[in-house]
């Protein structure tokens, strides 16, 4: 019995992009589907209500920061992460791993798990697979994810082996660590950059009882085609009936082709973080680029919404460019809450419409409408 | 013909405190009553429906920094302030007087205007009464200020006289600039710390066609009771029939005891700026100092809202202190929302309150129970 169950509705029938809904225990959603990251339980500026409001389904929040602060123990005392954050809908958790990874030379692998020492206070502290688990039991996420290594680029074909063979022994001892049957669990692919473990790692997860499978160490820095021939890979040994999820991915050029690879699932902080740079996310029929650099001069008299016919909250309420750009310059927080609103919400709608074209077997037209305006 | 009107409601039976109504182009608003801050045309962190919705009527805008950044050519170019930052309420801007004077050593004042430095970029501006007006004119406020000096504290007997004395021209100057008759202008009184100049001051400014007066110069250092002094002899000169407005003041305590002196309008960043410092108001008696500092860990555990029956966002989506705490110690905006959401409504509670009990003589009882519970 899964907590978390994938429902194929549509294959395109020029393309492996599919749509479908996932099951989970606060909801359905359709997909493909992009989740925003709200890291420390809050998706940064915005508010519970916003989210819903703009069409988010599902969010992703971040176990190695609600570990550390304000830790697993005290989210489930008050009733575990969706009470404690007041998101009644869906809540993925990663790991753990990636981030600990990132903390390069401040960590230690063993067999056994990760000895690392906190970004915050510089306290020592360890992580293993029951322990991410158990962390995301407490924290209550609808999904909780395997712990894994993310395998930097580039890596030798050696250590990507080595590595790829201890997420799989961690995956298992993931799925075999004690879990609420109320949650679901996905395993990670890993495999690096070479198509052979990518492969044997995709074969060897679908082999295990996980709820639904990452895509991990993707988008680390390789060049844009390898990730896509990794991705290609990957997806093409995992199992057709459970959602796949490709992790840390989140531009609008990266979803489609995430999508036409088979991709259900998203994650990234590109939408919050240029917002809070001061980019709105428009079409590249607006703007080649795909977005505006709200400070530029060109925008001081510039009285239209961000972009024509959105029905995010500030281009509905006609908040202007020239509005945003003094709020921006003027270090406003409400400048970075209009961005977020929007940015999210050029997404929901970008994975709304792909949903569509993948319905209507006219992915490939969106596709190339797409690219057509691009740089 | 004014564009803005005072209609006395009901004096207490009791004390100088009094109920009644501000008429104005953007709609009818109940006195005694607080205006929040919205500096740079946003009330920090928070939007104008938000506003709206937690009971603001009016607010207040700062003519110095719309003046400097973007300009007031731009904010008419978009159709005034009103829709610039859309909010279709009142909106009173000051003259910029006060923030000139703050620059110190940056600001030459001769008795045609002050010459200062911005403290953007450091380059040469100039304002007087005319320039202040048209600015605020081309804004589109509802209620403009007459530019004024603030003097500072302390300052002597000789400096004061020849300082108010200017005020009055200007305050003339003001007056006879060039107007739109949808906008009404507020004389502003000064006379320092002194008794007879107060009541000069009161009594020339009263002479004059203003819509409205201000008590300016105050809450600028001196203690609490010369303050209220202060006020006393301020209102007690200032006609009945107009609205009385005490200028930068926002603490409870300042509230209640200007409110016993007959004052119907009040503005002040304290709200908003210690809910970015992570305080939250509270009833004194929920804590005798009136706030919580969120960040304490006390509130590690807390899973209470900040304040029993508060009807906030805040505290009406059970958004915990534990939560609160969390968020503001990871420094995330969302927290500086709900503490600003709820400072905001906790005082405009607070001012409704304070009508009823002016509207059933019984402001005094108010005050007192107030008070008994602080420290």
């Amino acid at each position: 019995m899964h907590a978390i169950t994938y429902e194929l509705i549509h294959k395109d029938k020029f393309s492996r992009a599919r749509a479908g809904i996932l099951h989970t225990p606060h909801g359905d959603f359709l997909t493909p589907i992009f989740m925003p990251v709200g890291t420390q339980a809050t998706v940064k500026s915005i508010s519970p209500d916003e989210l819903e409001e703009l069409g988010a389904g599902i969010i992703l929040s971040n176990t190695y920061h609600l570990f550390l602060r304000p830790g697993a123990d005290l989210i489930e005392e008050a009733g575990g992460l969706h009470k404690f954050m007041h998101w009644n809908h869906g809540i993925l958790t990663d790991s753990g791993g990636f981030q600990v990874f990132s903390l390069g030379e401040l960590r230690k692998i063993t067999e056994e798990g990760v000895t690392f020492r906190s970004h915050i206070d510089g306290s020592k502290k360890f992580l293993s697979p029951e322990i991410s688990i158990e962390v995301q039991m407490k924290l209550g996420s609808d999904i909780a994810m395997a712990f894994d290594e993310c395998i930097p680029y580039p890596a030798d074909y050696n250590y990507t082996k080595e590595s790829t063979e201890r997420t799989h022994r961690w995956a298992e001892r993931s799925l075999n660590a004690e879990k609420r049957n109320d949650q679901g669990v996905f395993g990670i692919c890993q495999g690096g950059m070479y198509f052979d473990l990518r492969q044997h790692s995709a074969e060897t997860l679908s082999e295990m009882d996980f709820d639904g499978f990452a895509i991990g160490g993707l988008s680390v820095g390789e060049p844009k085609n390898l990730m896509y021939e990794m991705l290609e890979v990957s997806t093409k040994y995992l199992p057709e009936d459970k959602a796949r999820y490709l992790m840390g991915v989140g531009t609008p050029d990266h979803l489609i082709e995430g999508v036409a690879r088979g991709v259900d699932m998203f994650d990234c902080v590109f939408p919050t973080r240029v917002a809070r740079n001061g980019l709105a996310m428009v079409s590249p029929s607006t703007s080649a680029k795909g977005r505006l650099v709200m400070k530029n001069s060109c925008f001081t008299h510039d009285h239209e919404v961000l972009e024509k016919n959105c029905n995010c909250y500030a281009c509905r309420n006609n908040f202007t460019r020239a509005y945003i750009r003094h709020l921006i310059r003027a270090d406003e927080i409400f400048g970075l809450r209009l961005l977020t609103l929007h940015n999210l919400y050029y997404l929901q709608n970008f994975m709304r419409r792909m949903r569509e074209s993948i319905l209507a077997d006219e992915f490939n037209n969106f596709r190339e409408e797409f690219f057509s305006y691009c740089d």
